[in-house]
């Protein structure tokens, strides 16, 4: 297994890629790690050499860079050459923690899109309540959808839970406003209808946002503008509530400060178990090869996670299962 | 004033309903209340019957009833009678917590749309980290709208926010996935476009839901299938956060429990921040009179919010003002 990285993408690259990478190499010793980037500034945090290949790169793609325009200008830059390796055959599956947009638009241009699947989807495995967690797709990488590219999320996220989540027979929710067949805009019905007579799933029927996070579903297919919203706003609340807990024990009473030393164990728990950070990345389905995005503040450990990930997905073969069925789908 | 009353719309009605009627017009006693249900199911929680009129009705929509169908068989029911007695000039304004489909329903066929406004929207106050609140909608009135429609809703909200919030010049956002004018479906697009002309609103632009409980605007305008996402997702991420953090703590070990007890008061007064209890009802806004929609498990105390929240409408005239509006529009 050969995966390439792309060593500069992030808000703390090229150190904790690396260092990342430092621990992943001894969990995996049978994978070829690329990193693309600056030699130099990588080797400052490279413990050895082994089972590593360095490919120096002389340009940088950051978060304030146009993604169509600059996959288009900065050939040379780490993130369009780790993905080129992916294209060219010298590696099995891409990484990078840089501009989420330019990696998207790479995985799609440079890598491809799967025969007869229209529009690949950003999706990520969510945490719920009980920690087993699900898989939401189209997460942002389209802006708008139809009823026909929902029904591929469907057997793209299936398939991802099956294999490299390990559920068995998944179940496929769609994302509406009610959880009877007959809400939602009419998109959402007509895709209803269609997931209705896939046979290939276990469709379970609508789902309501409020229900997610409790597990109720293992893969949940949106369109692409709401499941972005959705997944923004679980983002912000969460983000506003434990910081509101935070201050509000910090700038509580004597009584408050010691309580919340107290807790401080079981708030740091419940931090775990609600973090992405052990999901591993966000995964760009519907392409020829695995095109995994990790977060732009992913630590070291984050990037193991999802560097189990991409094992995971290459070990299944997930992605040659996914061309196999939509070749014959027609 | 006279506000009409579906005293038996509810988890707890008529008992939560009635009490909060006892404590409102203590707090209002230039208001006349008009019960509308099971007399002496009322009365057996009524303090005193002073400024209080109570309307036998024979009928119950529950919250099983199919709305459409509910409102028009069900004739003699609590909601279907409190809304007509707006119609037909008995009261000012309407208060349910009840079925929300038979409500809205109900308040768009019985009481009417304002001239020139397709398209009435749900709306509520949501809390933010700084307690000031914003007004959001539609939160599922419509499965699915328009840029005209969403044109409406921003003017909709803005005479809201500024009249019955009393927020000078609200800031009047939209919900897309990028701050950016150009992100978002072609619909958010179009709309931005619309927004961005006209005069009467002070438009800020896009909004992404992660910002939204930050207090980065006062009005966030959505199309109702996204904005009754994103309302459930927010309501569902902080009740799985919340019920985790006890979980956690009466889980914990003794150290934890001690702590627990000791931060409890400020968890409750996070929750009472966050809660939806001291702003209102959901007022379906853009038809001719104030129909507003109470918690269906809304205590006396979050009864007592709506009618405060009713009483300013009223006093404003904000609806007026708003017929007033979509009449020279065109």
């Amino acid at each position: 297994m050969k995966i390439s990285i792309d060593a500069m993408g992030g808000d703390y690259a090229p150190e904790s890629i690396v260092k990342g990478i430092n621990l992943a190499k001894k969990e995996f010793p049978n994978i070829e790690f690329q990193l693309y980037g600056e030699p130099e500034a990588i080797k400052a945090h490279l413990e050895d050499e082994k089972n590593i290949k360095i490919i120096a790169t002389t340009e940088l793609i950051d978060f304030h860079d146009e993604p169509v325009k600059a996959i288009r200008k900065k050939k040379d830059s780490s993130l369009v050459r780790a993905v080129k390796a992916v294209k060219d055959g010298e590696a099995d599956a891409v990484l990078s923690a840089g501009n989420t947009g330019a990696l998207l638009a790479a995985g799609l241009f440079i890598v491809g899109r799967i025969k007869q699947i229209d529009r690949p989807a950003l999706m990520s495995t969510l945490p719920t309540a009980d920690g087993t967690g699900f898989d939401m797709l189209d997460l942002g990488a389209n802006a708008e959808n139809k009823p026909e590219h929902l029904a591929d999320f469907a057997i793209l996220g299936s398939y991802y839970a099956a294999n490299v989540r390990g559920v068995k027979n998944p179940r496929v929710a769609l994302l509406s406003n009610g959880s009877e067949e007959s809400k939602g805009s009419t998109m959402i019905k007509e895709t209803h209808a269609l997931l209705s007579n896939i046979e290939d799933i276990n469709f379970i029927g609508n789902i309501e946002s409020r229900d997610i996070l409790t597990g109720a579903a293992d893969v949940v297919v949106a369109d692409g503008f709401t499941g972005n919203a959705v997944l923004k706003a679980i983002e912000g609340t969460a983000s506003v509530l434990m910081r509101q807990i935070k201050n509000g024990i910090m700038n509580g009473g004597f009584t408050t400060k010691i309580g919340g030393a107290l807790v401080k164990k079981e708030l740091s728990k419940l931090k775990d178990t609600m973090s992405t950070d052990s999901a591993g990345g966000a995964a760009l389905v519907g392409v020829k090869a695995p095109v995994i995005k990790a977060h732009g503040n992913s630590s070291p450990e984050a990037i193991v996670s999802t560097i189990r990930q991409i094992h995971r997905m290459l070990e299944t073969d997930v992605t040659g299962q996914l061309v196999k069925h939509f070749e014959y789908k027609n």
